[in-house]
């Protein structure tokens, strides 16, 4: 080649062919996120201008009921409760889905694509369920999708991914995606709380929703940790194929064992690639108390990667809130503007080609805690060592706690090293019906 | 507008008008950063070009000695010694800057933006007393100049604050952005080490220089400081102008005070913006030993971001070594490879449009710690209240400690309230001169 390959020039023929006056938005949905998104619009009005080259003009919303009460002000010819008067209206280049959840949302979106439309979209679960369709979709008729909003909030990580990343080969991903259960940990690790009032409180603050199922068993982490997956590690991933345990079964005494042991409790989600076989999961773990994930408090999310080149970085923010979601939210509405305002296709590339095998639970390896409430009665802790050592299971260390001559039962804390996931669980079973185990309290991954 | 306005196709006549086989690339330096750049250009070579889109081809490296031993074997016709060998060629299209320093790198830059090669450097130096004038001079010639690895090293933040939080307005930066200090700091805190033993420490495990100035006195953090606040605060920034102290007078005992108080002490990167004024400063600080920043240890850096929509967020990693630069030189290699392959301009504006005013050091505001040796005498402490109130200044909390029967000395430790640092000055003067204080010690601010 020579240096006749440069960059064409920003007054390029493309560009003055078709010189756009403003960028019109379409905002599919005004629940929480979506308010805060035209309030951002509207406010900023002037900076966005500047930076876009053109005003950003937001021309429609559509609601599900125009009369509806709402929290911002908007011109009543704003409001409309039909897609189509958005997807045929000429003046509208973007759309962004704030609705969430699968449907109609996916609809929505693949009906503004085949209509043209640039498509922004905070919506996790549609990314981890069909990203790739998506955004095989949108490059078929020309169109970005963007959707950094759907990992972390106002935490920038899909591009960092796509373009700062791109020269690492990343071999784990540690993260805390979910605010509402860090929040709900926060709680019983700091104020001794029990699950139940520590979600209550949570819900009290707006953190939990009154139906926190989504949250608490790990679901909207494992679409978090499958986009995120698929972008690390080059793969399509299915979010069926995670393993999830969510944070319901954790209790007051676990968390006092914990800090005992040196460890916080955290639900980490996990990808790991070992040559061409990828180990996800989403659950509770214990973490030594000093690592920098353990110190992650709150609602705040933070997201680790181990790559090759760049080492080990931690991306740290608050995974939720109003306008948290529009820092990210609007971050791609500009950059769909630029590129617009440039005459450019500057659309991320999908690079799903890697092969991996995900491994399945069973064969994974970690050290574990087990909570044990037996018999207080001499030569139980011996039955119990010999099914561990039976299953190859070593034990690290063991305490025996809380003995009540009353009931003449006591607790035993064991830690493992190392073990094989289908090794404890078929240790866990024999132990459970030993006639001097009254019960397998609890039983939670280590990740040192 | 109408949907006229769309992203042209990928595979649009531009592009196919002169589609390029390869990328050249001309190495400038091959020191640490430039032989781990190398490395990766040629160990990574199939990954980047798939990633590209063709092959980057390391074409030739400019040396001072081309007879040289060096840790990676180059094809020995690569080596050249005369930047013309680079600029003259056509098929080179990438120039990465590795050289570091002032003289000859800024030559070495501009000429090969005004010969049409696009640049990547990891100079902070340069592009913080220049950075404006040299992306400038890119725009002209119409050639792309990117910096990524000049600050944080592999942690993305030049494109994050370009991209990312394009939509906020950023209030502050709190920032460790020197490797070498906050090192020499974790073992003072951890070891307690003297300062000279933590640095010979530092240089034996090759993390400080044999000259270790730029670092331990603060002045590689202002550039990083000078690049950051540009990009936050969209504004020209003179490095001379941010208030600077390095950290060889912190001694032992500041560290054993900072602790009993409940502080770690950080060197820290400052920029706060309050309506049309902007403060920046680099200085040692005690801040709260449970704040994110106090748990920041050995060579990491971490910056810490308040926007307006993104809230408080924080990008932690490892701010020095080989491969940490080469992740992003890579990137913005690979950044720029795209843009030639789809034949676009996508060239980050460069907007540094606000006018703000820098707020001379003497007129800000913080909490302040002083360690004073007095005569262990009744009214010592009297005397020097009196000297502070006088100036305005409220002591948050006071203790005298080490008294020593034999020298009949003390050592005050004094906290303050928010105080004006003119005010601060004034007083310490004052103080220094009372008879009964043998020396002020230290004086150190307070950031909460």
């Amino acid at each position: 080649m020579n240096n006749s390959v440069e960059l064409p020039k920003a007054n390029n023929a493309q560009e003055s062919v078709a010189k756009p006056q403003n960028i019109g938005i379409g905002l599919l949905g005004m629940g929480v996120v979506g308010s805060g998104v035209a309030r951002v619009l509207i406010n900023k009005a002037d900076n966005l201008a500047e930076q876009a080259g053109f005003p950003l003009i937001l021309k429609k919303v559509l609601v599900r009921d125009a009369k509806k009460q709402r929290s911002i002000e908007l011109t009543p010819n704003l409001l409309v409760t039909h897609l189509d008067e958005i997807l045929s209206d000429p003046e509208i280049d973007i759309v962004i889905e704030l609705i969430g959840g699968e449907y109609p949302a996916k609809e929505y979106i693949e009906r503004a694509i085949t209509n043209g439309k640039h498509v922004v979209t905070a919506n996790k679960e549609l990314m981890a369920k069909y990203g790739y369709e998506l955004l095989t979709l949108a490059r078929k008729h020309n169109t970005d999708l963007r959707y950094e909003a759907s990992v972390g909030s106002g935490i920038p990580l899909i591009s960092t991914f796509q373009q700062d990343l791109a020269a690492n080969q990343i071999s784990a991903i540690y993260a805390i995606l979910n605010g509402t259960t860090n929040y709900i940990l926060t709680q019983m690790t700091q104020e001794g709380l029990d699950f139940s009032a520590a979600l209550k409180q949570a819900q009290g603050l707006g953190y939990a929703e009154a139906d926190p199922a989504n949250d608490i068993e790990g679901t909207d982490a494992v679409y978090k940790l499958a986009i995120l997956s698929s972008l690390a590690f080059h793969t399509k991933i299915n979010p069926q194929e995670i393993y999830c345990e969510g944070i319901s079964r954790l209790q007051a005494q676990d968390f006092r064992y914990a800090r005992e042991f040196g460890y916080a409790i955290k639900l980490l989600a996990i990808a790991k690639v070992d040559a061409d076989t990828i180990e996800m999961r989403v659950h509770p773990v214990f973490i030594p108390q000093d690592s920098q994930l353990a110190k992650v408090d709150g609602v705040y999310n933070a997201i680790q990667v181990e790559g090759d080149l760049a080492g080990n970085l931690i991306f740290h923010g608050e995974g939720a809130g109003t306008l948290r979601a529009s820092s990210a939210v609007i971050a791609d509405v500009l950059a769909i503007a630029r590129n617009i305002r440039r005459g450019v296709n500057n659309i991320p590339e999908v690079r799903l080609n890697q092969k991996l095998t995900v491994k399945p639970i069973s064969d994974i390896e970690t050290r574990y805690y087990f909570r044990l409430n037996v018999v207080d009665r001499p030569g139980v802790l011996a039955q119990i060592s010999k099914i561990l050592g039976d299953n190859s299971i070593s034990i690290s260390s063991v305490i025996q706690k809380e003995n009540d001559l009353e009931s003449q039962s006591a607790v035993l804390v064991i830690m493992t090293y190392p073990s094989q996931e289908k090794a404890v669980q078929r240790a866990l079973e024999q132990v459970a019906k030993l006639a001097t185990v009254k019960e397998v309290a609890n039983s939670i991954r280590v990740e040192v």
